[in-house]
């Protein structure tokens, strides 16, 4: 679209129906447009195959408001992370067709058909039942994209025939996702067993050593199984949002 | 491979060839064979896809050669990481074939023909000059993986210009690679202009508060680019796995 | 047991009861069953000779519940830890013959006798009067497993003479368990004394530079006294599971 | 005025009106009044050119207002920084005049009129909508220094379109304070277009990795960018402050 | 100058000369020229009114050599950091009348001829004698950037007498760097003095939890003086840069 | 005392009024009493000097009495430390003449007249406001142990001159306690001022990087002034009392 | 035999034959002689069950040699740790019959026949190929100490199959020591199959983010396995004496 | 000194003999004369009591000879810190009667007469061989400042009666020195036993999770025996100059 626009622009001026200089100005003054709090760019789909997504984390209510209501003027679908249950409620009062995933603390409003664009299907574990939360951040994600998503939770390393047990659904899988706290060992574990693009996700469930996530986050970083890439503890959404790009890839 | 063994295992039992004690055992003792002080897996390249990789830091030269000597017999292509000229010097004296590529401290010796098994291009990126041998490894990596690799060298973001002249190629790349120390900032930077799978690699290039590429790492887990994942510091040949098998996702 | 159904399975396939194949798809399916948020073990006690304990922190009563009932159904002896009291009077306001610990933040559900299987006393210490819940999950855990505990509070290492005091109770134990905040000194100075297996539990006890346990840790860590092995901050259950298993070697 | 005071004493002297000890008593007398819980300077507005500022956080109201009640009789205006509504409340209610800045928590009290001071314009800008609250703090502590303030808001750098749509304003300031949390990068990217006094001001907005605001620090500090200088993490106050000096220079 | 381009290119646009795709292309490829291991913008000191520096670390001889080649092509100054005098007496071999400060560790070689650009004077501030080289590379940087430079070393804090002797040039300077080691308290000395920009330099000297500058990094960044900013440890290249910079504001 | 008792009994012995055996026992037996929850030592303020304190922090309110009890039936003076104002106000109910000093969360209890025990005035500085109640934590603890003590408040080394004018208390001490937050920079101040012994007591006061007095006590280990050692972070109980100690010595 | 001595003490005073102040006097100078750098306590064995062990690094050949000569005149058997190959070479020439351990850079030197006292075997189990020295320390001092040792090697948790295939001889141990680096996941995986005391020693194998041992040492202390407890970063001599003391239990 | 010259000063002015504004400039002038790399402050030993100490680490031959004539010059005893053997051999081939400490890496040359200022003796102790260096730094430094010496080294904690056979000399004492590396305990098992002042120096032997002294240095300032202060890792200057400032209070 950008190039669209630059191309219509510059047609423009070859054409002589505007100066050099106004071409010039409104080469810089193209592109986007000015909220008060937050700039919304509405080609950034376009641009990037994918709708923005809001931080609800530290924003008020009327801030988000204000940005979904731009965003539902361009016929966006909505996804904010990171949302109280307090804030998804007035939220939902005042737009019809929201959804409020209260584990993933997300919120979706649908308008637009999600149209199916993974190649395969993107599998998300969790090593404990502490970890679901986080998991289900990544599931939503990645529905919100256009995933075909499985799930297996609890399969902690302590207990290896579990993990076993899922092998055919681990082959099965495209890109998968592993969201660990603690000691942050399931990754290297699945690592072993397939050759998938791996997101490992760590949570800061634990206590003590566990320092709130750090050393499941470098358990992950260092694990001996090449092929996992690792994403910001309790960073379910982005580790959904990688899996979703590298399922499309 | 697996499989079959097991089958076939099965079927000399069901026609009553062998006892059920004797499957017992056998099937403890199937998959692998041990070394004095390092267990190659011969079946690991069939069952992944791809050959055992030698870590060759600590490794002393006698233990490499002799792992060497077990991947030849099978067959298989070698990829030795971390390895300086010294050792390499001393091993490429007892092979024929060897290929020692100084910058990123690898040997590789390629008997069997590497097939092109990637679905598009890699593109590896360096923040500076002195990010290049961390991205030589990523490089030589996904290239012995089966893969075409493009390298941009030496943009950092303190010159946007530069960066945008490379648009293209950016555009062109299925995975994107970007080795940065630091601050880190490239890969959020780069994520801001495409959408495609990016991994990041913190280096331990900088001094004082850059803590030996920590500070690269921490921010690059933080990036505000969604569709970043991150691999440990000074981590190419990672990078370039994991590349790889995005690759032939 | 998993070693008799697997013979029992491959006998019928000998004697032309079963299939190739289906020998192959029930070899997978066989181990354990799977439930919503939580896999339960059945043969987890049998194989490991103890029953699966539940991490109560983070978890809601209902999913806690959902899991016991499945133990109960088993005939399994149950322990939870690191509950509030508010959850345990949920709970026992639902299984009879719940009994909650509340400075260990423990509940138990006995229905099977527990039977003494420790070769000889564990005795617990902690250094100052604040160590003490942590040192009640220890002596509960052991208790639970069947030991004989002893239990000598507030010995910390300023008042020297305390702790001689003590030295025929020391002498007696056959494994301690020494919990202490702060610097974390007194493990080492039992160390000194008597020569059996000595497990240090930190406790996050303390201000400022204790950093929550870390500099008892680590003063654990670096103990002069050889013989000394560490579990994490405030992991009382870890280090009476952990004697429980030597006081049964 | 120390200067001032000094020299009449030693004419005093010179002159026999008083004696050597005399002068020597008063020279360790002179220069400050003693209050119970903080000796305010009142020569300071005049020695450094600027008045006093109040430290809110930690302070009863009991104290603040003390401390305002002896600036106001030295008829020097007044900012309060770290400021809770309630405690703001409880002064504005004691002095007539008093403004609150409820999303930088700040207080300021002018009797009398702030003059222009600075030599251009401070443009304060931020990378996401959480960081708001530091950069108005660093607006207001500018502002109440007497300089021209310009703002640009959630410039966040995957955005760069976003951020280059902004450069007249970038190029017209003449400092430069940007405020940034997550991975900290955006004064990097401002380095890279302008060659103005940068200070970097790290946010505590983020989670997990982001560490409270030290994985911006860290970047900001590392920044790939000369001319970038950094303060303390969420000090938008100290910015501010910094940028008038400069301005002032 | 890019503007210029920029607008030729219109302007042959503009006139038919050339087509629309052709304008297009240029656009992409016009700013800057590619070398195999190190873009150098001969633009940058026009836009920026500084020469591109060289860190010299990890670079090699003849990249070094590479680099200023094309600089000396378009006439620029060279600066040369980080370089150590094997290096340095290699480089000054190839080029004529280099000038290699030893103490600094930096390289200078001049041919156009530097003005005065600053409007007031530079004071360079060390703690102790171990702190001077880091101060010389401030030293070096701010010469070379067109200001005038003073110098006062080894003015710890415990000796208050000593700095305050020197309060006259203190006043007299318009920015004011201070490297210090250990504790770095001399900062916030300063600032109570006077009321300039203050860019506060932390430096590795000390010992045991000096941690290689940390120390003294969290102390300037906690520094109760306002008006103080940092720069990264033993960073005396950055600190006289925007030393510079805010003399020329 | 314990001396005297152990010669009782070797007397005892000798004179054959005991068996060998017997005395073996007792010798075990003797120096003190258990306590279900803390064990106190009565014979301790004799062998120290000093009475036993209470940490109030993580002890409850029954334990508290019950050891006050003990102490008081030994006619000890009782001086506990970090307590709430709710549970000083529950044992002020319990026991007469109780004073609870609030800013220092410490009760007293004095029933043996104080006896002034000190050589000279130790003196007891803090560098803002917010240091008070750590300032007064040392100064209750050294007014308990029969010291005169001096407090000059607020002397921030941002304003020199302040602290000058105080020179002659400072050169009156026999000790002094200096308590400092954010980068805790007035002990090397004051240790460049006076040669007299002075302990460091840094404080939690600050924000951001001042990481909870972390800053403060690096600040004063690196501390540039010889003759400084420090306690731990908000430590004012261990300054006072090691203050009163060296005070007598 | 302190007791003994000290029996034989008290029946001389019984009998007369001292006064009680020689028998006070006697009682403090019992126990043990002085060397000018290094107290051997010659009953240490005797009371503890062990010889001394000499921690080398750090001392001087003539320190050690010294140490040695007193513990020989005892008759006891000698094992010294963290020994180069120089100053083993030293000692080798100066004391017959010495054994030098390169890999585990051990030395022992046995007089005294070693009688087998633990109740089973020891296996120590090592993740990598470079952490093989340090399991090779707790081989040899599990050795020195009287054990039968089993050793499995290179079995990492990247290849789940080959750790499975030594099932039988992990269910054969009494006491199971494993080492690991990077993530240090191994012990849980060993945890989840066996229920055995595990004593996990993490190492300072791995770069970047595996920060010399930390990341595998947290892994380890936050393992989901209950049952292991943690020594020291490349304490092998730690692990093996716990676990010989595990096995004496 | 000051005093006097400043009195004099004023004597001058009240005579008439100079003017005010030259009292005003000499004011100013007086204290102190430059050198090139570090100034010299002659009255120091005057005001503190004490000759200048120089820091050797980080300070070329030249340096420190230069300020060595200085002091010469007005008759002050020398004491460098952290000299290596090769420039304390060069030093003293220029000053003759200079005395090299090997262990402590301290130089001394003593022309005026020390004579003992110290009210009682201060015992050094340290708690392990590899100790004793760090150790005697403070030996020497306070023997240097005119006290009598004590020591007992090795007396590690894990044999608690070495310790307590030496308490005669530890009651002895005025001041206690206690260094300790690994975990750091012994101050607070010394500080159990008497009621000294008590100064703890943490060491940076051991390995691991001692991190350089970190863990010894966490462990002193946590100790739960009142009345420990502690210094920086490896301070035994320190050490040894706060114990003779307490023993000369």
């Amino acid at each position: 679209m950008d190039q669209d626009i630059l191309k219509e622009l510059l047609i423009h001026l070859s054409k002589g129906e505007i100066t050099v200089e106004e071409t010039l100005e409104r080469l810089k003054a193209l592109p986007f447009e000015d909220l008060d709090f937050a700039c919304i760019d509405h080609h950034r789909s376009l641009r990037r195959g994918l709708s923005e997504v809001i931080f609800g984390e530290g924003k008020e209510v009327s801030e988000i408001i204000a940005i979904m209501e731009r965003m539902l003027a361009c016929d966006e679908n909505i996804l904010v992370t990171r949302l109280s249950p307090e804030k998804a409620s007035k939220i939902g009062k005042r737009f019809k067709g929201c959804t409020y995933h209260e584990k993933a603390g997300m919120l979706t409003l649908v308008s637009r058909r999600i149209e199916n664009s993974g190649r395969g299907t993107i599998l998300v574990m969790s090593a404990g039942t502490s970890d679901i939360p986080v998991a289900e951040e990544a599931v939503i994600t990645a529905r919100f994209m256009g995933n075909d998503v499985d799930t297996i939770y609890d399969v902690g390393i302590s207990g290896l025939h579990r993990l076993l047990g899922h092998r055919d659904r681990l082959m099965h899988a495209s890109v998968v996702v592993v969201v660990a706290g603690m000691e942050g060992a399931l990754p290297s574990v699945v690592g072993g067993l397939i050759d998938k693009p791996i997101i490992a996700v760590p949570t800061s469930v634990g206590y003590g050593a566990s320092f709130q996530g750090i050393t499941a986050l470098l358990g992950m970083l260092n694990s001996c199984a090449a092929g996992v890439t690792v994403v910001n503890i309790d960073n379910g959404f982005g580790a959904g949002y990688a899996a979703s790009v590298i399922n499309r890839t």
